[in-house]
């Protein structure tokens, strides 16, 4: 017999998207920022590297939690600092969703979901989105503990709307948690919610808009019950010392952010258009990625190889339904160039069009 | 009705050490080492300070996995690495105990264990040491899924030896997590049992022997079929770039190590000697506190309240049957010095002595 729970031994854990350590990439498949974070960060965590690394940290992160509300528009109480918002994910299921509970999704979404659940042996409820990535009235699950979006959503990149995310959050029995990862691309955002849905958790982190997914940084925004409660779960040392000085700097640099941010939607309108031209259908992107689909899989198989061979990594991610769809981060201007005109001799070489 | 599920609403959060993030404190209260890291640690996250943090880290941190192998004498398969140990802690209740499952543990000690348990909703099975801190026969509980043994343990400081742990990993039916947490401290470990016991993890961290508790760094070791599983659980991105970097400087120096642990060693004889004298009874410790006896709780207590008085940090945990006692953390030889004549004053003012 297994040492393991049953559950455990038969799932399939998270598979990342590939990170190559060694070598040089035109990386465009893990929707990474391509421009440096803030200098400020960089010096605050020069600045921290001293001998008090030898102490714990904040177990509430509270510089950080104050920083946050600050920028937002929020207070500190109903904020809640996590090892990236995966951290904070994994937290949200273990408080809300019990063994057997129901926790829904749309699908397809941000793959961790599931596995998060499988881990907690909670029911997983997928139910597929409508035509053009909106909301199906069968995502209210009678008895969910959770419901999770994410929005802007992965890998579509198109976005709930807050008066739509509102309507859920008043129709659903547990607790809405709405992933905000690539929300500071987007023309919106659901924070306003946590004010009249004491149901409502918003999660953010530092690692797309802010360019620092190798920080792990991500904290979630709700009221102050439900982050009592969440602390209660959360690991006690989970944020450490550079991290928080990091945090704390890259969110007082809004003018940083500002600029990276408008680069990547301009980058992010090229990307979209050549893609159009060349044959693609491109959904409309409120992320820092676009959603292509080409003629069939094999063509998005291909894409994926033959840019896999010149060191140019995009995401064929092979949904169910959506097998002839790739994802592509926004890079450089360079960086999209590259891809661009590698794509194209792809396409030229199999005498092969992107279009239907 | 409550969001949570019921047993987290009836639980209570594991409480953290008090760790003022402000003033001077003579901090002798949750086993931080006095002394700096390396230097080389320091250096190193200087230079990872870069805009290489855009990107997603390693996600099995291959570069530290590597170099506990080579310190330890292992393979990088059978190392996995965490935000912490804390969190690898987690991980593995998560991995081996479903709901309603005992997990046991020797009472008193880390009071983590519970807290995971209870979030997990299994079975805490609590089984008192005997006298001196000495494993008890009723540890080994049929059906168990996972047996916890901090080794050195805390508050105590004790040690249960090699040849032990191995007669209790053949006992049980489930896993044997032993928490190093304090070993570079003691004057055995148990890492050998890796070899043949296929049950058996061994957890370590950066926080202690090398000064790192500010980073969360912490890894396990056991055979390749329990790492795979546990990797299927952790977080995918759960150890930072920066992190990362610290972790393999600071393996890398070893000479820094030894130098840090034999001054600890040194002060600690030392301040268990002054304590003795002072009529204190002193647990012989293998870690880097002690933990001393007085003569009745309304003295332990008072010991604490009047040193936090004077700044002086020690930890007053008030486990059942040893509310006499006090855990004090092996500071500087200047620190101690300091907190032996503050507590001495203590006991003369109010007319008391230290012992029974």
């Amino acid at each position: 017999m297994s040492l393991f729970r049953d559950n455990i031994e038969k799932m399939k854990g998270y598979v990342p998207g590939e990170q190559p350590q060694e070598g040089d990439y035109v990386k465009l498949n893990t929707n990474e920022n391509p421009f440096p974070p803030s200098p400020k960060v960089l010096a605050a965590v020069k600045a921290a590297a001293g001998s008090s690394l030898r102490l714990y940290p904040d177990p509430m992160a509270t510089r950080v939690r104050e920083k946050v509300a600050e920028v937002l528009g929020t207070r500190p109480e109903r904020v809640l600092v996590g090892n990236g918002s995966d951290e904070l994910l994994g937290v949200i299921v273990r408080a809300f969703a019990g063994s057997g509970e129901k926790v829904v999704f749309p699908y397809p979404t941000y793959l961790l979901y599931k596995t998060l659940v499988d881990v907690q042996e909670a029911e997983v409820v997928e139910v597929d989105f409508d035509e053009g990535f909106s909301l199906p009235e069968d995502i209210i699950v009678k008895g969910a503990r959770i419901t999770f979006l994410c929005n802007p959503n992965s890998p579509s990149g198109t976005m709930v709307w807050p008066d739509e995310a509102a309507r859920l959050a008043r129709q659903i029995d547990g607790v809405l948690a709405i992933d905000e990862a690539y929300v500071d691309f987007a023309d919106a955002n659901c924070l306003s919610l946590v004010e009249d849905n004491p149901n409502v958790i918003i999660l953010r982190t530092l690692s797309k808009s802010y360019s620092l997914a190798g920080l792990r940084l991500g904290f979630c925004i709700a009221q102050e019950g439900l982050i009592e409660g969440l602390i209660k779960v959360k690991d006690s040392y989970n944020v450490d010392r550079l991290s928080m000085a990091a945090a704390v700097a890259a969110l007082d640099d809004q003018k940083h952010l500002r600029e990276n941010v408008d680069r990547i939607k301009g980058i992010r309108g090229y990307l979209s258009e050549s893609l159009r031209e060349m044959g693609f259908f491109v959904y409309p992107s409120q992320a820092n990625f676009v959603f292509a689909r080409c003629k069939d899989a094999a063509t998005a198989g291909e894409i994926y190889e033959q840019l896999k061979r010149q060191r140019i990594l995009v995401r064929h991610i092979n949904y169910r339904g959506l097998e002839d769809c790739v994802r592509i981060s926004v890079g450089t201007r360079e960086e999209i160039d590259t891809m661009l005109g590698a794509l194209s001799e792809v396409l030229c070489e199999t005498g092969k069009s992107a279009g239907k």
